[in-house]
């Protein structure tokens, strides 16, 4: 059974399902900065997927880099599957700005997170969800 | 036409030419870090490529994550696209190790770079190139 690991879940805004991942917003004003967890059970490494699965996410990575660069007019694409701390598979698709807090730093480590106010939160998940192509 | 950006040049060992992308070698032995970029020219985003070269550089990616976990014993893949300081596509590929100079941290910024020996470099390369499905 697939399960979103605690750390992920208490960093992040659930926004929908995708075909294979949820997508996450994580709670970081600084970035809009997405998450997808693919929801099968025990998955470390991208290569833990079949590559007709890895083809899949890609294909989500699009869905969510395209609403970055076309409604939030995201400078910069930053696409990465870390996972040195949570272990669990996700891969994070951020939009950058040359002005963001910590350009042209990575934004892991480089600046403490700022949580949204609760509105802007649930304002932008309304956004993001009518514009994924939800499950 | 194509022209690997300087900075990547100066950066890395060349390995050899996969189908889409040139693989090369960070010049930075904390790590076994790998880099691919497409040889197309003007790319800046993942989502420049069509989507079949994208799946064809996912490939790509599969062989050297291969690889860096069957053959190096990497413990942690890190497979990143960020690209903010450097703007041509190039695809990080990096086999970590719980005991690396920065573990659980990103590689990027957080450790000065030690570059190769010139023999340990040859003999790295060699085999990375007898690992990789070359053109």
């Amino acid at each position: 059974m697939f399960a979103l690991h605690s750390q992920l879940k208490s960093d992040t805004h659930f926004i929908c399902d995708l075909p294979l991942s949820s997508a996450l917003l994580m709670n970081d004003a600084n970035y809009l900065w997405l998450i997808l967890v693919p929801r099968k059970p025990d998955l470390i490494e991208l290569t833990d997927l079949s590559f007709t699965e890895q083809t899949q996410v890609l294909q989500e990575i699009n869905s969510v880099a395209k609403i970055l660069k076309k409604e939030f007019n995201a400078e910069k694409l930053n696409i990465a599957a870390l996972g040195n701390v949570v272990s669990q598979l996700h891969i994070h698709v951020i939009g950058r700005k040359k002005n963001d807090a910590t350009f042209p730093k990575p934004v892991w480590g480089n600046a403490p997170a700022k949580p949204y106010a609760t509105k802007e939160a649930e304002a932008l998940i309304q956004k993001l969800k009518s514009l994924l192509p939800n499950e």
